[in-house]
């Protein structure tokens, strides 16, 4: 479904980060699929990665890094996964990021590996080191739309973020891009989405303001129910504004800071999944007085996954037999399905565990006929809501899902 | 995909049963949508149901019912769920078992309702009454046939099997008709199946064969994750052979019975699969080697269940880093990936954790271009293991789930 494209948004560049692009050919010949991001050395950095114990190896080799270096730059690539390949897999990833490292005299430790694409097939190394100067020569603190472009895959848009606002007297800004369209929910982070911001905050703030921020936005939107293998969300502090180093999560300022990253981090989210695979509907599920979060999330999911659901959506059927059945197989503690009330938009269609007696069929056709629709759940047990986001399924999500990679 | 049709098998009656079934024009005006079960004074009756906690009218009344009374008559629409329509729903299904009480003379807690179709849509009481004569009329026990086309939904052929086996010297029988395509991953049950045997055997021993035979069968089949509001498995045995009552699962007997009842409803589980709505290919997921068993479930259902591998299956594609991500992100304490090892049919696709070394693109689409695969899941943990029966996700799924009640 339409989406608002980064091409045509003026994404604001970040003192301290330049990016670079080329074409290695990984992925097609036809578009720049190798991204390098250019920290300054002020720069602080967090990450949250994919919870998929299949995690892949350029995973892998950036999470062992941030252990024991500062990261300098993020090399990223499109086409391929580089997942699934064991001991070989590593290689590759560790091999990139030499390559990188040598080309900008720095040691390996300081580059941060990033592959999107197809999984097990082996990643082409030579490719890619090949066009890495190309990518160096090409380094501008102006390419985050070139960068949004380059890491695509299914995607059929590129998603891309600015916010600005005034703290201690200055303009701070957060610019954020991302990627993702299928194998699409996210647990701690999205596929990838690269978020930078030259306010000076200490890496320590900066992966509690990620983890809050990712929690609320990637960690709640669902194309598939599939969680990818090499999601990977990175928040960058280029220090370059003059303000007081925001050290501690206690500081007033990262009240501010949280609401603008939370801004940027759901408009990013909400961009995948308008531009889920096949998707032509978002739907946002909110889920009321659940007995706690968990069970909140668990009724949630269980919607935004049945097929059932999806396709009636996709249909525009109100055919709200199927989101009831689906609340009533969640796996849930003593649910009381009288007490249960179900709402599409304004109209309410289950009163207390039943169809309510002045809902009509209209009412939730003029609903369902629209792009953008909220239902929500009411489970009156406790105090716990939660928010989600999710699409449809539709003959283009199979289509997309059978042609892919053939 | 093709199924065996029940018209076309020989379903041997069950002396002790007679069936007849009727047009009440809920479902529509073409063919019989209300059927009837007649059992005799001698026979026992073992039932299980849905676990969804909006579990229907008829479902509640049915479990009310068979704490009271020994039931005589089973009453199944087809057409309409009689789900999430609260006490309206309750006094319907009531007031059908009233009416077919008073036409025979007989509590109206002898009668188990059953319901299949649409949720949340007011079930037409009057029609269903006034069908009940014809239905009472056309009672026969060569009826099996006609009861398995008048159960349907969205199914798009009849579900039925008879085995006959020797047991103390004599010819023994179990017959079954079953239904579903849709919201099918039954839990404790399936949509609607109906089982008889004219041995003789304790109610007692009967709900224990019944419920070893479903968790091994409709327990273990899944088409879209969606378990309904309405499954039901009725296993009755009508003792009409010259036998000894089997009144102890200890019955050296019960071993020969429970085979032969794990091959009716197996038969039964895999014609529900086969007939998935818009599958075109079985999938066989077998997990070995698990920790237990309930990780052993949870990676063959989060296989089955993803859209990514579903769609794969659909395009023939041997998309195996799918399958591996889907295992990856599975509820499993400790996986250890480095250790695991996928089948696809005798080739194996991951060993180890990673590609294996002699697998080549060629094996892998040889076995996809099959109508019924194989895939095995070797976890290297422990000695758990467990097989399920699932289908691929086409676009008639979505056509078919679109396009259903408008």
């Amino acid at each position: 479904m339409p989406v608002a494209d980064a091409d045509k948004l003026e994404l604001q560049a970040i003192k301290g980060i330049r990016i670079g692009t080329a074409l290695a050919g990984i992925r097609q010949n036809e578009r720049d699929d190798i991204v390098v991001f250019e920290l300054s050395e002020k720069t602080n950095l967090a990450a949250t990665f994919t919870k998929n114990k299949f995690c892949a190896a350029p995973v892998m080799v950036a999470k062992e890094h941030i252990e024991v270096d500062r990261p300098r730059y993020l090399l990223i690539n499109s086409g391929n996964a580089n997942a699934g390949l064991g001991r070989l897999g590593i290689d590759v990833a560790q091999k990139s990021c030499e390559g990188l490292a040598a080309l900008t005299k720095i040691e390996k430790s300081g580059v941060l590996p990033f592959s999107t694409g197809v999984i097990g097939e082996p990643l082409p190394l030579d490719k890619l080191l090949v066009a890495l100067p190309a990518a160096l020569m090409s380094l501008s603190e102006n390419n985050w739309g070139k960068a949004a472009k380059g890491i695509l895959t299914t995607d059929t848009c590129t998603k891309g973020c600015t916010r600005q606002f005034e703290l201690d007297g200055v303009t701070a800004t957060i610019t954020g891009i991302a990627k993702g369209s299928g194998m699409i929910k996210p647990d701690m982070a999205t596929m990838l989405a690269y978020i930078a911001t030259d306010l000076a905050i200490s890496q320590h703030v900066l992966q509690g303001l990620l983890k809050q921020a990712v929690d609320l936005s990637f960690n709640s939107i669902t194309v598939d129910g599939d969680t990818s293998t090499n999601d990977a969300a990175i928040l960058m502090a280029t220090n370059e504004l003059d303000i007081k180093l925001i050290k501690s999560s206690d500081d007033p300022r990262c009240d501010t800071i949280l609401t603008e990253l939370i801004n940027v981090c759901c408009y990013l989210a909400e961009a995948i999944v308008k531009d889920g695979e096949g998707a032509t509907k978002l739907i946002k599920i909110q889920v009321n007085h659940a007995a706690n979060l968990s069970e909140a999330r668990e009724v949630a999911y269980t919607v935004a996954h049945s097929p059932l659901v999806k396709t009636a959506f996709f249909a525009s059927d109100p055919n709200w037999g199927r989101i009831l059945a689906a609340v009533g197989r969640a796996n849930v503690k003593q649910l009381n399905v009288d007490a249960i009330s179900i709402y599409l938009a304004d109209t309410c269609i289950v009163k207390n565990g039943m169809r309510d007696s002045r809902y009509t069929e209209e009412q939730g056709q003029a609903i369902m006929n629209q792009q953008e629709i909220l239902l929500t759940i009411d489970l009156a047990q406790g105090d716990a809501s939660t928010t989600i986001l999710s699409c449809d399924l539709s003959y283009d999500y199979v289509k997309i899902n059978a042609e892919y990679r053939s």
